[in-house]
């Protein structure tokens, strides 16, 4: 049997009640981690002129825009989600592949849920297949011995193909008809990475999600499409990659669970930046230096922290996102970090700046990616020197469900009351014995009661 | 000036009027020819798969679906046209690159001309600009030294691109957003050839027009977006192509017109069998052969032919696309070809298949891709040859304005009154002076008078 076509077969004969008992609740801790992102990005520009774009073409407005009191057709209402999970970069991470795939899954399942009344535990296990399928076919383009090209996008090119397995799931298609959504969804996958930097990179992932509701909408009603669109000649895995392996798409299907390796982040910032924001943060709280203090501070990191995020003077809170002076000298002045920090403000203050260009960094071949060295030096002579051997949100050091939790109050903070936020909580917490998943929507948007 | 700058800066200035009139004739042609074939893929299962998927969530019907009475919203609108469109493969193709850009642009004029009203010259110059952009992104990214990885389905690369230039245009943007509209597009492209010979390859196109009218309505509102997004280091030029030219997109700016290098087919077949078909034509109507004393038949074409069109044993109409075979014994037997012998039953009909199977086709490299000698034997020993230097449908041999009327006429005659699709020809021809280009519309739907 062909790769996808065994993917289809998987996810169509899979069950809830047979995923291992850790998986589930890591399915609930993905969504716990995510859905703070949405409601969080609800209020950025770039989803406000997403949806003066769409809405005027709007059809029946059966799904609700997290966050807010508008509401849209399903397609509209994914991809305006999506656009809003993706403005901080907040979101999850499969770490080998570096996607972010709870998004477009979740963003067509909460499209559908008052469309498709679902139960909460058919909610969360389309949302494990899609976040499954999604790390899957990411490591068969992506993992060595894959040569693919670095200006993809990689959540963009799965994120489809997890969106329209997770809607396939809930549509109910056969085998063939979900082999089809997957081979729908792969002939429109896409995504630059040219975009990173612009307020269009947000559109990236929410263009995923919206294809891939589609590509199961189109499936269902019979349109066919290749039988292998992945691992064909001319299907995606030869267009992004020289050496594509698809074994990676099956191996361990139903026993080994990708989604066990997708972290959390605790930090608003590139992956790659968070071991030298841990060091920062355990330094200031060990040795509590004043700032105004500290005349030098030298990071020693991963040569991607570097490559990825070396911006040495960010202007705008998504610049920041690329510079790992700017956060380390977030962390060491105000020693813990939340959303608040993530702000045009907070790049622009006076006393980040100049603890920002007391910053120096080097890059080390030897560490690990999630491994940081940091040196701070006051200005009595004082130095302080701290070692982190895995950084906060990495797979070695998970948050704990209080963590996700706290991380989803502050997310929400200020869009949600306290007791909406609670009960958003609680309802996620407690999703899989829901009878009706549509009861995240009722506590997540706005303009309802 | 960055390329896509300049293609931006070029169509925002651009006038109507100071197009050569040769131009703005060409352009005209190109809408006659295509035409036709979204109202003849009208009544294909695929249509009304993707309509019974999509209909349901339309938003506020402002356009038509061509040769049908259901209308959808200007998004929906253009994917089912685009859908219908590409049915056949019977549309124009740019011969340098092998692309098919009318539809992408026509599709979202349609699509947009009844909710933003404009006049038929409008039309034509904002489906002028969609073309020739189009085509010069084409260029960049496949004509040498471009290396573009094979699978990729050129038309959907580009197409989404000259749909946003030509909504942006009837939208009204300015040069940069003109440049974010673009650079959405080109963040959207894909498409892969493993769809070809599905059901699904007809999505491809239909999915381009749907993103850049989506692109333009999104880059009006402010959603910024790349400044080097096909020729940026991480943008759409690099990621399918390993020796992109970029000056392709600007050079000879609106003095050299790619569009007039445009060619229509004058048969529903692969491109690459035009010159095997022209040439048993040619030879049929010159010696008149009994199809049933034909006993054998050589070809002589460009290895292009059989590489891509080298099927034996087709057994659907599309599979019949890409064979040459079928298409020789077709012209042998029937001696001239139109819309009607693009169906399953002639694929099957078992006198074309008898004389298929007496056909041999060499490849000679020596042979132009335009070219091709035929020698047909008969049963009493007669040996008749015939050579084409270049294909019906080739630029040196393009279709009149009479016969591209005819293929118009062929096209609609099983949908479209004998009175109706006069009077569509007739708005299609003198388009260029009507005040609502809309008038289009209401000529080629079905359900309005």
């Amino acid at each position: 049997m062909t790769p996808t076509r065994a993917l289809a077969r998987y996810v169509v004969q899979s069950r809830w009640e047979e995923l291992p008992p850790p998986v589930r609740h890591e399915t609930v801790r993905a969504l716990v981690n995510w859905i703070g992102c949405p409601i969080w990005g609800s209020r950025d520009a770039a989803v406000a002129r997403t949806l003066a774009a769409l809405d005027p073409f709007s059809g029946p407005r059966e799904a609700a825009v997290l966050g807010r009191a508008e509401r849209l057709d399903p397609f509209k209402a994914a991809l305006v989600n999506g656009v809003a999970a993706a403005i901080a970069d907040y979101d999850d991470t499969h770490l080998e592949t570096v996607i972010h795939p709870t998004g477009p899954a979740a963003c067509v399942l909460l499209a559908l849920a008052e469309r498709h009344r679902m139960s909460g535990a058919a909610f969360l296990h389309a949302l494990a297949l899609g976040i499954e399928v999604q790390c899957r076919v990411a490591r068969a383009l992506a993992v060595a011995p894959a040569r693919m090209n670095g200006g993809w996008y990689l959540t963009g090119l799965t994120g489809g193909i997890g969106a329209a397995v997770a809607a396939g799931r809930v549509l109910g298609l056969d085998e063939t008809r979900m082999l089809w959504a997957i081979g729908i969804a792969a002939a429109r996958a896409a995504g630059a990475r040219e975009t990173h930097g612009t307020m269009a990179k947000n559109l990236v992932a929410a263009f995923a999600a919206e294809d891939g509701l589609m590509a199961a909408f189109l499936a269902q009603q019979g349109m066919e499409a290749p039988e292998t669109p992945i691992e064909g000649r001319r299907g995606l895995g030869s267009l992004v990659s020289d050496g594509a392996d698809f074994t990676a798409m099956t191996a361990g299907l139903g026993q080994d669970f990708e989604l066990m390796r997708n972290a959390y982040k605790p930090f608003p910032s590139g992956i790659v930046i968070h071991a030298a924001i841990t060091g920062a943060l355990e330094l200031a709280r060990a040795h509590a230096p004043d700032p105004g203090s500290i005349t030098a501070v030298r990071l020693t990191v991963h040569p991607l922290c570097l490559e990825l995020c070396g911006r040495r003077t960010p202007r705008t809170a998504v610049e920041g996102t690329f510079s790992v002076y700017h956060w380390v000298a977030v962390a060491l002045t105000e020693r813990e970090i939340g959303i608040r920090h993530f702000s045009d403000a907070m790049v622009n203050d006076p006393a980040i700046i100049a603890l920002r260009d007391r910053i120096e960094a080097r890059s080390d071949p030897g560490f690990r990616k999630d491994e940081a060295a940091i040196t701070v030096v006051l200005g009595d002579g004082t130095v302080c020197d701290h070692h982190v051997d895995h950084a906060l949100g990495a797979i070695e050091r998970p948050p704990s469900d209080a963590e996700l939790g706290a991380k989803l109050a502050d997310l929400v903070g200020g869009i949600l009351s306290p007791a909406r936020a609670a009960e958003l909580a609680a309802a996620c917490w407690g999703l899989a014995d829901a009878p009706d998943a549509g009861v995240i929507l009722r506590e997540s948007t706005l303009g309802r009661s």
